[in-house]
């Protein structure tokens, strides 16, 4: 028996029209039939009045209490980048952004830089060397990950997370890095990363790059900006038997091959689900990033998650972007056409056979608000004939399954419920 | 107002045939009458991904945490027996066993020996004194439970129960028990245990009763092998106010009658749930053992029952076991059977009035699985007119009852809602 679950990311919504959420106004022939063989539920990601973020969110879809275990978004955008982190290292999520001459940003986010400009750009400053006060070398590394997205991880002897954001969230003058606890470690920590920040605007400024984009009328990505400084203490790279917390406070993983005795495998193209995969000890299959986005065609990433079924993985985790991105952009009939490939794509599924499959969400992402609310998120739990008690439940969708045999219930809930059908759950008495 | 709770043990299943149940495929026109007029819900015993044991199935039901109370099977069963279990006391499973002349078990059971033998060889080995290293008397005695099946309970000065068990669940070499910590207390109540062995083997080779199966081809009696050792400390035997947890951990249980200011009679016939009914400070009725087989006549119980409810008690648990060993035994035609025998059974309870009537179970026994699964069972509270509030259910089984009034809930809940329809529970606040 193998689990595939099926994630559309933000996929819980509010009604948008004539009542309707975009799943009630969907044509999804296949998610409704595997509701209707299945079993339905509406799930709090973390809890009634939490906002998840997608990091927390699957975190405790998977079973991993965020509370405990959410290590910061800078450390997972790296672990999914494919960067090497270590024990000790602090990462950052950084944008690319827009100064003028006298160190005002004028724009947070350089036009919305993507795609060559921005990879030809992090590559002039992807690896720099900073002497700290003690003459000790601070490695600063720099990736892109998608648009102005960009993630900073910096390694060196005595760092500390407990510095500043330089990203206020408002355009005006650089606010540079300051030590946010008295420590020496955090003021070394945010001289080193001024000092960064200073090397990287003289390399930015004056690259062909840029001085092109000047040419068409383009903000110039001259600086970076950086927010939610994080730590992996007591971390081992990617697959390791104990990671740690932030701020560094430490924290042991159980990862999820040993926590669950099954192989995992992740297939996502968003750096910050793989690095959640990677976090928690699942394998993560390399797919074109460019998958992820809302007019992508969702065919290769099913064709991935399948050639991993074929080859026997036990727990095989498919994400699909498009939903959270049309919710983020407030376009909800882009989120029923997104919902509607995904639908279409998903069609090779129904015929596995002793596959449990789940579809559901980390959050909900409603149109109206452009933004993640604390609102709960279908699920369903389909299964093989006598696995699964099925409900009276037809439809998948935010309604019906609030009607359905598994009620409201937390991520929390959902590795248990689904070990208890393979027969993995421990008895307790006799 | 009194509460009639009719427990259907292992009754909670998954479909068997025709996508159905067989609580779904049973005709139970009584079941299905309390739904209609009563609320329904379907319930983790104890958590989502948790397999009860009945004993952590029943404990919770009543409200018992069973992390907090569970005492072990041993001590229950010894309970359940009618020993009179006193703190300090070490009580264990065993099973009659079958040895070769170089003492390799070749049946765990011995032939499933039941019945007269088996009754007749537990009393020639019931009471027996072995003298410790330091010349203290250690009492062991042993009784017949049912099958194969017995309770040793020994007595002594600083005994532990951290000695390992004796039957390893394969054929082979006898493992002789060993302390499983490094405590002098330990190593001597292991030595006695094994001492023990030795004199009840000696009794069992030369009876008259083995001899006797010998003749007949049966595998002979000769053997005990034990498990799950367990104490009861801080105890007070039967109903006293504080007992005691495993491993010597104390616990102080605070009495049914006490808890719920409610007297609470037992009706059942398997050892466990009688032992658990005790140690909780239920009193438990006198039943033939024999009533709890899957073709027992179920009225004499029924009976008892009722001449309870019309004595005044409060709170009568009605136990029925035919479900859990039809599931057991994976005969989903039994298990429908029994459950319409149970529900012809029933029928007088039905004219009761001023009762509130509740029919649950203590786990899943899914036919497909032979064993407890962590799938959540349905449950039925009826009551008189105007005290529950009726829901849209008509049908008493696992999906019909996921779509009731009740939700879903976990068996925590039960008591603390039943004292709220009687006007028990307390006022919090003004």
């Amino acid at each position: 028996m193998q689990i595939l679950l099926i994630a559309l990311d933000g996929l819980g919504d509010r009604p948008v029209s004539r009542g309707k959420t975009p799943l009630q106004l969907a044509k999804k022939p296949n998610m409704d039939r595997l509701a209707k063989g299945g079993i339905s539920g509406i799930s709090y990601p973390i809890g009634p009045g939490i906002v998840p973020g997608s990091d927390t969110g699957y975190l405790s879809l998977f079973g991993y209490d965020p509370y405990h275990f959410y290590v910061g978004r800078g450390i997972l955008e790296a672990l999914g980048s494919g960067a090497k982190v270590h024990e000790g290292d602090i990462a950052f999520r950084a944008n690319f952004s827009t100064v003028d001459g006298k160190m005002n940003i004028i724009d947070r986010r350089a036009g919305r830089i993507d795609g060559k400009d921005a990879d030809e750009l992090a590559k002039s400053i992807s690896k720099i060397i900073v002497k700290d006060r003690r003459g000790k070398d601070i490695t600063f590394q720099f990736e892109h990950v998608h648009g102005h997205r960009c993630v900073l991880l910096i390694r060196g002897q005595d760092l500390s997370p407990m510095v500043s954001d330089t990203d206020m969230h408002v355009v005006g003058q650089v606010a540079w890095a300051k030590a946010i606890n008295p420590s020496d470690d955090a003021k070394r920590t945010a001289d080193a990363l001024n000092e960064w920040l200073k090397k990287a605007n003289a390399i930015l400024k004056s690259h062909s790059t840029n001085k092109r984009r000047k040419e068409r009328g383009l903000p110039e990505a001259n600086f970076i900006i950086t927010r939610g400084a994080s730590m992996l203490t007591k971390g081992v790279p990617y697959k390791g038997a104990s990671y740690s917390g932030i701020y560094g406070e430490a924290v042991s993983i159980t990862p999820f091959k040993e926590k669950y005795k099954m192989d995992a495998t992740c297939v996502a193209s968003g750096f910050l689900y793989k690095g959640v995969a990677r976090y928690i000890g699942m394998d993560v299959m390399s797919i074109d990033r460019k998958v992820g986005a809302l007019h992508a065609d969702l065919d290769e990433k099913v064709k991935a998650a399948l050639s991993e079924l074929k080859k026997g993985t036990d727990f095989v985790f498919l994400h699909f972007k498009g939903t959270d991105v049309a919710g983020h952009d407030g376009d909800w009939k882009a989120k029923v056409k997104f919902i509607e490939k995904a639908d279409k794509a998903i069609a090779p599924f129904l015929k596995l056979k002793d596959t449990i499959i789940v579809v559901t969400s980390d959050h909900s992402t409603p149109c109206a608000l452009k933004a993640h609310s604390a609102d709960p998120v279908p699920i369903l739990i389909h299964g093989p004939a006598g696995m699964i008690r099925p409900d009276h439940i037809a439809k998948f969708d935010e309604v019906s399954a609030s009607h359905g045999g598994l009620d409201t219930l937390r991520h929390a809930d959902v590795m248990p419920i689904l070990l208890g059908l393979l027969g993995k759950a421990k008895m307790f008495g006799t």
